[in-house]
């Protein structure tokens, strides 16, 4: 049974049109990447979400005309914390916190595999896969094994244990590639073509897809009232994408009256984005020797880039990097509100302050900042935090305590 | 403002009264655990819980006139997952997960915490505390965190950085306690009542109402269709109480026609309810050198483990344990599910093995596991697991892959 919707792939660049039963993620003319046709009417189907998944809840906005519920690990609904401390501390109007750490594999990528396998069934595919070093790596392994599908992660080759083993323990077909990794990206597409692999790569058309969920909760969680600004931390661009298209897919359907702009955050140890911006360039080229504390969105050479200078420079966004101390002193901050980040998760925090510092962000703004991963994710940060415990017997504890109130 | 409900606090044991704005957890008379008068009245306030937290959807369960809502950091309104293939294995009629890993600290203590903390600002208090080693440690400080109140600690003196990190990264005032460690949860009442410290431990009255929304969300995920079984994993003894005083409230109030049985499930290396049970004892004894992999759930001498023995007796419930083999094997085989849970929280699903090869559990059952804590709390596990991943050249890729499908 045939269960996708009429509607099309597009080339996000020269807007040539391919079938939506099509699994290459990128135009053969322009080589850019595609994405699924924008949905210019629907809306949501309200119940009650302790027994619903996202893939219902937003059914309009996926070309999908059956689900199936069981691939679901319940995904998304993540909460929108607000922090009246930190509004007034940077002196904007609000600040909120997506926090995607409270999904099933502790990321945001779990909203797009669980669309990219969905799309992957609905073809007939038996085999699925990854080109990761991280939180898709995982996400892909944990849902490919509730899916019971052959489940490839192609890693690279010096990936050490404390990133392996958390991929490992779903037990997918794991391979450590020896060559160049940018390149892996490219030739994985290659492979599954021939293999029957279902690749749902950073930025792979249906895994785009998924990232529009979390501007619809967004919406939903701020009553429509939209934000002035979300702030993604941006990889290959798959996410940042996403949500853009979620927010342009509801005020296509009347769901909110404007599009909120976004910020593409990078850590100034490998924002070839950024840089692109900055020097006025169309295309980003390649970061050599990148390195940051923020791993998660360490891609030299985002597939996804040209098409999220073009995007963001539409949408009138705003474009930024900050440093790896930034971003360790916005953790910490972060974790005053009750919320432990990875490292590429509190990129947002620092953004935000660099911005308001820099008066590219005016006072009466709303800022909502998606906390994409969490802290557990990369623990050897600790060593980067000035961590204390104080010591003392149990028969001296209580005059201790009393003596420090006094 | 007085915001409390015109109810009281119960000895567990010997039915005296105490007001409901009491801190001190424990009778006078007979030392056993206090509890919140049951509800027998009352119904859920259905409402979008992308807005909703679940002090105010089970507000009705709860003795507060009046919530602030911006202590939460959305705990609960976790998933419950089905797995036919492992009713299938099993052969049980249905098996379903309870992943609290998707709480905001990855554990379901948070729901406790925030009750707790509730109960403390009904009373004004502005130091909160907890004597923990772990879930609760990370949750009572990141929760402080977010309230803005001071907040101790209590580990013991010999804990590695691995488990200290995770709290100390909240910035709590941590303290590392010389001295015996089940001794410190006794001082800590007295200590809290000296210095004005609402110590919300593992079994205080209002953690254990918490955790009563893990059963009332399971009666909404399942349509209120009971299951026959929940199986919990069972340390201080709180967590257990909590969710079977949820169902007898739903039950009192006629949201549900029957209570399901509980499943006490200990680890064979710190067993001291389980080992009670079997020797027909009224009373717990202590473990004399507990030794298990399920650090979470290795209390020697559980504070609520004489009313734990009480009321599941009275529940007909079971009461089982499971070694660390058997706990291993099933954590790897709930990965196979998508899900990763800490050794302690897969304790249900070795459980549920166990009983079953033993007949003890029928094959018409509906099982729910409660999956406490998420995987990446305890990482050192991955040494005991055998994991696997394949070394290949980038040139080989494409080959090696079509050979191993061939």
């Amino acid at each position: 049974m045939y269960t996708l919707k009429n509607t099309k792939l597009i080339c996000t660049k020269c807007k040539k049109t391919f079938p939506i039963d099509q699994v290459y993620p990128r135009c053969d003319i322009c080589k850019e990447p595609l994405e699924v046709e924008k949905v210019s009417r629907g809306g949501i189907h309200e119940g009650d979400i302790l027994n619903q998944t996202i893939l219902e809840r937003y059914a309009d906005f996926f070309p999908f005309l059956k689900v199936d519920k069981k691939i679901s690990l319940h995904e998304g609904f993540t909460p929108l914390v607000e922090s009246l401390n930190l509004a007034s501390e940077l002196d904007v109007k609000n600040i909120l916190f997506k926090n995607e750490s409270q999904n099933p594999t502790w990321s945001f990528k779990d909203r797009g595999t669980v669309v990219g396998i969905q799309h992957a069934l609905s073809l007939g595919y038996k085999r699925i896969g990854a080109v990761s070093t991280g939180n898709m790596a995982v996400s892909v392994a944990a849902y490919g094994a509730k899916a019971s599908l052959e489940t490839f992660i192609l890693v690279s080759a010096n990936l050490p244990p404390e990133k392996l083993n958390p991929i490992a323990i779903y037990d997918p077909i794991l391979i450590k590639v020896d060559g160049d990794y940018g390149k892996l990206y490219f030739d994985s597409l290659d492979i599954g073509k021939q293999n029957g692999i279902y690749f749902i790569n950073s930025d792979a058309p249906f895994r785009v897809e998924g990232s529009k969920t979390i501007a619809f909760e967004i919406c939903e969680q701020m009553n429509f009232e939209d934000p002035d600004y979300i702030v993604i931390p941006t990889s290959s661009g798959g996410n940042i994408r996403g949500i853009l298209k979620g927010f342009e897919e509801f005020r296509q359907c009347g769901l909110i009256k404007k599009v909120p702009k976004m910020i593409c955050a990078q850590a100034s140890g490998c924002s070839p984005i950024y840089n692109a911006y900055t020097n006025n360039m169309k295309y980003i080229s390649r970061v050599e020797n990148p390195h940051t504390i923020a791993h998660a969105i360490e891609n030299p050479y985002p597939p996804s880039g040209n098409e999220v200078l073009r995007k963001i420079r539409d949408n009138e966004g705003v474009f930024v990097s900050v440093t790896d101390d930034e971003i360790l002193q916005a953790q910490k901050r972060l974790t005053k509100e009750g919320i432990f980040g990875q490292p590429a998760a509190t990129v947002p925090l620092a953004a935000v302050k660099k911005l308001k510092n820099k008066n590219i962000v005016d006072k009466n703004s709303t800022m909502v900042c998606i906390v994409t991963g969490g802290g557990l994710k990369y623990t050897a940060v600790f060593e980067k935090h000035d961590l204390k415990a104080l010591d003392c017997t149990l028969e001296n504890l209580s005059k201790s305590i009393t003596n420090r109130l006094l």
